[in-house]
């Protein structure tokens, strides 16, 4: 009875908890954000997201590819050309953290 | 420079990891979802929320209550009544929830 219940529970809170699992690394957002605007080159990402060092956006970038939250194309030129894009499961986070942003601005974050 | 730059990119965060640390606990979706249909008293709650602990729950209502999310209202009777319900600060979780809960069913857990 008690695994029932708790695997209710579970199921219930999953997608919620899950989604803000996804959403609590301190670059993704913003990865997501400028991305949501187009295929970038790594070095757009890393003049926009001012203050991260490129292991970091290397990181970030192979752990949102794991997730299919972006795709990575690569052109055989010289010097080879890398370019990012949101998969259709990356496009569906901009309405999420779209909300999260709003409530955030109005009930948690000084409006500075 | 640095430091406005880490500025910067932490008011660009902030609201969306803040909306996310608010919704990560684990009884605090569930029990925006049941005040979000109305007013309730704590055995309401308690018969809701399968397997939580009374413990568990006053805990967690309680720092709801200092989040500004809930409202506690108590009545002098016999035995004294206490209801809870949701401010507008906790109303406004509902849509981020749903949202939240919409992409983590279409692309975080399993359909079972």
């Amino acid at each position: 009875m008690e695994l029932i219940e708790s695997h209710l529970i579970d199921k219930s809170i999953c997608p919620v908890a899950r989604t803000a699992q996804v959403l609590s690394g301190k670059w993704t957002i913003l990865i997501i954000r400028d991305l949501a605007t187009g295929v970038k080159r790594f070095n757009q990402l890393e003049r926009s997201l001012q203050g991260i060092s490129p292991k970091t956006l290397s990181e970030r970038l192979r752990s949102l590819e794991e997730e299919g939250i972006i795709s990575r194309r690569t052109f055989a030129e010289a010097p080879p050309r890398v370019e990012y894009s949101l998969t259709e499961k990356g496009y569906d986070l901009v309405p999420v953290i779209d909300s999260m942003r709003n409530y955030g601005k109005k009930w948690l974050c000084d409006d500075k």
